[in-house]
């Protein structure tokens, strides 16, 4: 793995460049982020352009033997551009954004994207063939601050042709959204709204489709700016910076966006995230997005900007937090950002040097783990066996009726990863559409939409011994999110072997817990039940409490040479022990006890050997269990089966 | 009492049309109510109509008897009439809501109205004299997403208008509002303003006015279509479908609304309510709009969709509720909906039957309620010797000043109501403004705007040996929403025998008691607390705490035959035992003791009998001990003086 | 100090008139202010005026020997002129205020500033010379209701042409601000926007300057009509009253805004304050912003309108208001209002007379403070020896940019305040920027901008034996609010002999405490921590907690006589004892023990002798133990040691 910083020549004195570039050297650094908020410097006026400062920049790091990543720099279209047209987008009540920000500018809108396609290819023209160059970053984190989706005059026609490409006729789209509900039937293309703010919701059909058009408008400007890199850069590999996975960063589908991308890379900020585990999910989802090594081009160095509350970064999480990207298979970690800025909104920003100048703590972390990773053989992760399956559209359609407040795709997504999480099993998260050929345990969280060729091929899967976990809200709306007229799960049920017989929202106030047959074991559940008729399949876990006491709350089938486990209540570890068992996840598990927080990811060493990667996330030290010994890489001990990790720290161990 | 289904044809096949009529007519139902949200269907295009789909789902329905309330399709206008013309309403920013949902058009606005009256106008000339039309509903509940009131311009020069009608000149308004407060005197009626949103609240009197004039907009539009339909569907019954009593849905007066109707129906949905009390209320609100018989037009029949959390709803509540209905005079229950919606907005809402065509349960309990009510003779609700007097200026003017951000004048009433519920009292909920000649106990709560007239009735129903109750904050404004210069209760504080001396608004932290003359009874209240000066009352209750301590709370009156109680602060119940003996109210209680949420209504039997309804509201079994043997007429019993109610199950008894 | 009222002739029958004046000369008043909301009776249509009804009611006023302050009515425009001209504010959305309230207006507006130039013209043409006229008060409450900034397109050009005179050329205004981050360079002024909703934040210098434009806006708006003033009616003092201060009450510099006036007057409702202290702390800075005697315009008479609570105020506390005005050093009080209104939004406030005329308790508390002071000599506050140095461009950027979200300037100053205040030490609130000649102690509480002349001053104060406490947060950012490239605290770390290591928000959850050398004494604090370097300083308090554990957290530099004392973390009580006796403010405090909330205002007597003002805050009677014994002026008793204050009542002692 390799590291590197995100620099902005453009904000510093040109006669300090040769000593950052120095100094970058002399960390180990590898790789240099730049010019992605540099347009109007790059384009002082209209159609008037000056890379020479960049050029001076670049050949200034290139010195140094430093590797370059350049960034398009449209997410911030200068002054000038935003006086003399109107680019920005509209609010969901139709007013227009003020510029004077960033990411104020419309996918759709044609000014903007023809002055996006002139600044690139001018960029890609003068700097495309630099031999310093390592790739191109497009554009910055697409869909921040809330700007996936636009409301603007040029989204709603765009929006209607985007309708046409998909249903060819008024009459399908009527069909497939139902509109003869609440009289909303389209009789000409541009009657169709946005969904501006209205007295009640909009149709959920038209909801939906507008997500994915919205989604499908950033895919479609990335191309644009791709198209002109093939040309003018080519064989330089394109990444875009993406943002890590909450429930108000799903605007665009990132499966989509990565499609177009030679990589992916993502912005990794723990502070704001829910723990550990959820920094981990977002590490293997970007894997998953493209299905390959990615890189994170913002590393969190310190202390950030933007919370209400902006907590103290304490000593070592730096440099832990690089090691979690280690571990999950990232090629590259770029710390955001070499120098904190004096200048602009981020000012309370760390760095890995203060604005004086001085060097921080993080500094130090850093070129700690350089001189860490120089002692240890290469390490890479273990290909997974066990893989969770995720949509876009399921998330989708379940932020726009959730039925229950609190209901979350993705916290449901990441209860199922975090107990494999702390089982230590390594994880693969992919498209609910991909092959999930060699996996031994597949979990589908919460498939909302029904897909008839991904329900066969599931089936088949576990025909051929495969163990997989189907959880509740299962197959019951058609993709244009309206419902079945078939009994739930629909299209699946016989595959589950069970029907639901209802299903239940539950308000904060009502928690329940599930027994298994014997009545021994018992889980607690929230949120969301349903009441389930098994026709094949064997009962698993039975309600105990309210009025559907009794009733089975989840189910296993067996088909073939494995088996279709199907979860009807929301466990608060949605992994209770009774599913675990059925899923045969103890095999895959690491073999010895981990302490909470302390994670654990298989490793393969380069020259052969099997391992452990462990991090302590805990403010305390942690004792381990091995349960055969280990060589613990950073020191110089003979093998053990006790290993303590100090507060925020790693080892990295190689079984004897 | 009858029971009915809402159903959209349009929203299924034609060739199930069959099938569900067949269905309902073997459940026993009598009315289908249909067509409220057709309107894109009925009027495909500008002036293009197309009846017969409807026509034939009506002939297919009558086919088997059941008889139709056919609702004008308005609450929707079809997407190719509001992209051609503006209808739409402006928020109070003065922004339009967006079409895509429902109720967006605006009462005043001159296009929706033409094109609502062309509609309505060709539905009636096709289908007004159909056999099968039991009724018509008119549109489909005002005001619902909060949008009784509208501030696009149409609405301000209506407005304007309006108030030249009421105050014929702009002196008159100028005094009776108050302008000379913060420079508001009014030289032209079209400088008048809607009161969109200022820097800070806007004069009291112009909100007042502004709120009975978005009331009468709406009176006024659906008197438009009711004028139609007396010429071309006379002798039709006519009615419109209300929501429930919230301190958000009061936006119209019901009781104008009514005025032009033939009988008020409501949509019945308890969960979202406060309680089965605050259902009762509703009830008997709705049957004091008119004064008469009422319908439930929409009942929940299981979970809805639109609350953040939506509530499982436990068996045989659907049941409870019906008969709740039957115990306050409903005519017919109507359950919303036949079958749960595959689209649009509320497919989270069930029906008597699931999407899938499959049964629920709460189909069984209708079908359950119909064989119990074969099997008894014909019940009714025994005449009310309690009223409570309400009035919507005066709700309105306690939002606008509250003073007190809890104060709630619902809640007031609620309050009120609340405990003569509890003692099974029947009780009528009519206008402030109403004879209430007959009744032995008066009950006006708060009633904030100053009448004269009413005062006089109420002094001769005192003297004439009548029970008064007035409660707080009473007799404070003139009609336009100013202060009187007189000593409060102004006009009424010589029926009373009290001066207020000081009013308090008590923040939540600031809650006391009030004491009888002897100390031996105190109870609690909370909000607002009023020091009274009694001139010729008798001082009733005295405060506890603060340093109005032992200052009076609460007085009686005799005059004549009578008495006129006053109530100085809000009682957390607001009939405490001193007071209730101040009205003799256990005279009209059930003779015997009530467990808690066992609604008790007494009845009159067809036969000539006399018994009593009792609903047990709760999650667990509850005992009566009747004070004289009954016959309960559901089971085949002996008569009894001990009565078990299992959960949400009801009893019919007749005293012997 | 004089007392007087608020009136409003235009609101009663002008046969009243003659009655108040006379019930207002009987209770002993001095002083009316009336006029400030007469526009619209003033200038009842464009260019036609009409002041004869003010003048009778002026002259029925003089003709009880009452004096006169003359409100200009600009704060709210008649409905004639919003209603032909557009004259309203625009809110950060860019969308228009509604007139229909007050303070709607733009300073900016032309139209606006030309027909308030004209009115104000008119009224004192015909009323400058009226010998009853002692003074006027330019509009009403500058920026009440959040209207302190507008969005307008006037003001959009005013803040360019405002840009350019601050910066000369847009090269200095790019390199101040910074433009540079985010691609902001701005090419032509009239590309600069205003910070209206944009998807992320503003640039902070943006920001900065925005907020000093809307001031000076204000300030100029204001010298447009003092001009006037001065050339119609010279020699009359000029006013405005300000708002209390608040977090959100800041938007106008009132240093600024009183540089053109003659005296400060400000409005005084202490219900919705902090406490007693911060009302204190108000009457401090109101005298400190133009370093003179003041007056209170308004003081709450009893309960309020506009709080979502209007608590009830207890009987006493209008007179000890009164006497705080009197101990921190107001010439006059000033009640609002004289008769509670029957019209408009402050229907629920009260006066010293209710709506129906009959006297309040508030009236009696009146009489009772000026039969008090008939009855002692003149006294007067004793010069304070300590400043607490404050600057609204601090605070400012520490609301763009707090980092931690519960930071508040404000907060810091009264946290500092209200421990001097609890000692019973008088204090000046001044300028950052004034002389602090003749000071024992100054206090500059987070000082955020650089100020290197500042610095230099307070260093010679130190060198001659001064004491400083500078804290947390200081001399971090230049004047346009970018970072400093040097060591914090920048420019300010010679005289304080420390730098500042890191700096931490800290989250509600982490809470600490310092403990001193010895490790015998420990305070906590919350909020803010820096981790300090000593450079030539002496460590005085040391951090308990986390992983700053043993870093110093404050210090004492030597510097020739005096002592400069850094506090890196915010205590909760900021004048912890080490850093109270560093800063020798013992020797500062009264010499006894004051109980909670008792408030000890040193004293001069007219007559020469030495004494102090006790208030008693609380609602419970409280004992002062005096050093030495003292006469109660109030009372006929002997010389004491031991004052026994009732709930809410005063003493004004004279030292033996």
């Amino acid at each position: 793995m390799k590291l590197g910083v995100d620099y902005y020549p453009e904000q510093w004195p040109a006669d300090r460049w040769a000593t950052d570039a120095q100094m970058m050297a002399e960390l180990g650094l590898t790789y240099v982020r730049l010019g992605e908020f540099a347009w109007s410097l790059l384009e002082p006026a209209d159609g008037q352009f000056d890379f020479s400062w960049l050029e001076r920049a670049m050949t200034i790091l290139a010195n140094e033997n430093l590797k370059l990543i350049i960034g398009t720099p449209t997410a911030a279209p200068p002054p000038w551009l935003t006086h003399q047209v109107d680019i920005v987008q509209r609010n969901v009540d139709g007013l227009p954004w003020s510029p004077g920000s960033r990411r104020h500018a419309c996918a759709n809108n044609p000014d903007y994207r023809r002055y996006s396609q002139r600044i690139v290819t001018e960029l890609l023209q003068r700097l495309g063939d630099h031999p310093a160059v390592a790739g191109w970053q497009i554009d910055n984190e697409f869909g921040c601050h809330a700007t996936g989706r636009c409301y603007c005059d040029h989204c709603r026609a765009a929006f209607q042709v985007w309708l046409q490409t998909r249903y060819g006729s008024l009459d399908r789209l009527n069909q497939a959204w139902g509109t003869v509900f609440w009289s909303a039937t389209y009789t000409e293309w541009a009657q169709i709204p946005l969904p501006r703010t209205a007295p009640a919701q909009h149709n959920p059909s038209l909801l939906l489709d507008f997500r994915r058009f919205a989604s499908d408008s950033w895919v479609a400007y990335q191309r644009l700016q791709i198209d002109l890199v093939r040309r003018w850069s080519p064989n330089r590999p394109i990444t875009h910076n993406y943002l890590g996975g909450n429930e108000d960063t799903c605007e665009i589908d990132y499966f989509d966006l990565a499609a177009d991308l030679d990589f992916v890379s993502w912005d990794n900020y723990p502070q704001g995230s829910a723990g550990p585990h959820h920094v981990a999910l977002n590490h293997d989802m970007m894997r998953g997005f493209k299905g390959r090594p990615y890189w994170v081009m913002e590393q969190q160095p310190g202390v950030v900007n933007w919370h209400p509350y902006n907590r103290p970064v304490p000593p070592h999480l730096v440099r832990l937090w690089t090691y979690q990207g280690l571990g999950h298979g990232a090629e590259a970690v770029v710390y955001f950002r070499w120098r904190a800025a004096r200048y602009g909104q981020e000012q309370y920003h760390a760095g890995l040097l203060r604005q004086d100048g001085s060097l921080t703590g993080s500094y130090r972390e850093v070129a700690h783990f350089l001189r860490d990773l120089a002692a240890v053989p290469p390490i890479s992760r273990r290909p997974a066996k066990v893989a969770i399956l995720i949509d876009y559209a399921d998330w989708w359609a379940l932020q726009i009726d959730p039925h229950q407040h609190d209901f979350s795709y993705l916290k449901v997504v990441t209860s199922i990863y975090q107990d494999l999480w702390a089982a230590g099993i390594n994880v693969d998260v992919i498209r609910r559409s991909d092959s999930i050929d060699g996996y031994k345990v597949v979990i589908v969280p919460s498939p909302n939409l029904i897909d008839a060729a991904q329900a066969l091929r599931w089936q088949q899967f576990v025909e051929q011994g495969g163990r997989l976990l189907v959880t509740f809200r299962a197959f019951v709306k058609e993709q244009s999110n309206i419902w079945s007229d078939q009994p739930l799960p629909a299209g699946i049920d016989t595959l589950l072997g069970v029907q639901v017989e209802d299903y239940l929202g539950l308000p904060p106030d009502m928690r329940g817990a599930a027994r298994n047959a014997s009545g021994g074991l018992s889980f607690p559940y929230w949120r969301w039940a349903e009441l389930l008729k098994p026709t094949t399949a064997q009962p698993l876990l039975f309600y105990n409490q309210f009025y559907w006491r009794d009733q089975v709350a989840a189910t296993q089938n067996k088909v073939g040479q494995g088996v279709a486990v199907y979860a009807g209540c929301w466990f608060e570890h949605l992994l209770p022990q009774t599913l675990w068992q059925a899923l045969g996840l103890d095999e895959l598990a690491v073999p010895f006890s981990l302490p909470n927080d302390v994670e654990a990811i298989a490793i393969d060493l380069a020259d052969g050997g099997e391992g452990v990667l462990l991090l302590n996330h805990n403010a305390e030290p942690k004792t381990v269990h091995l349960h055969r010994p280990g060589v613990s890489l950073l020191l110089n001990l003979p093998p053990t089966t006790l290993i303590t990790l100090q507060p925020r720290d790693v080892a990295i161990l190689r079984y004897e």
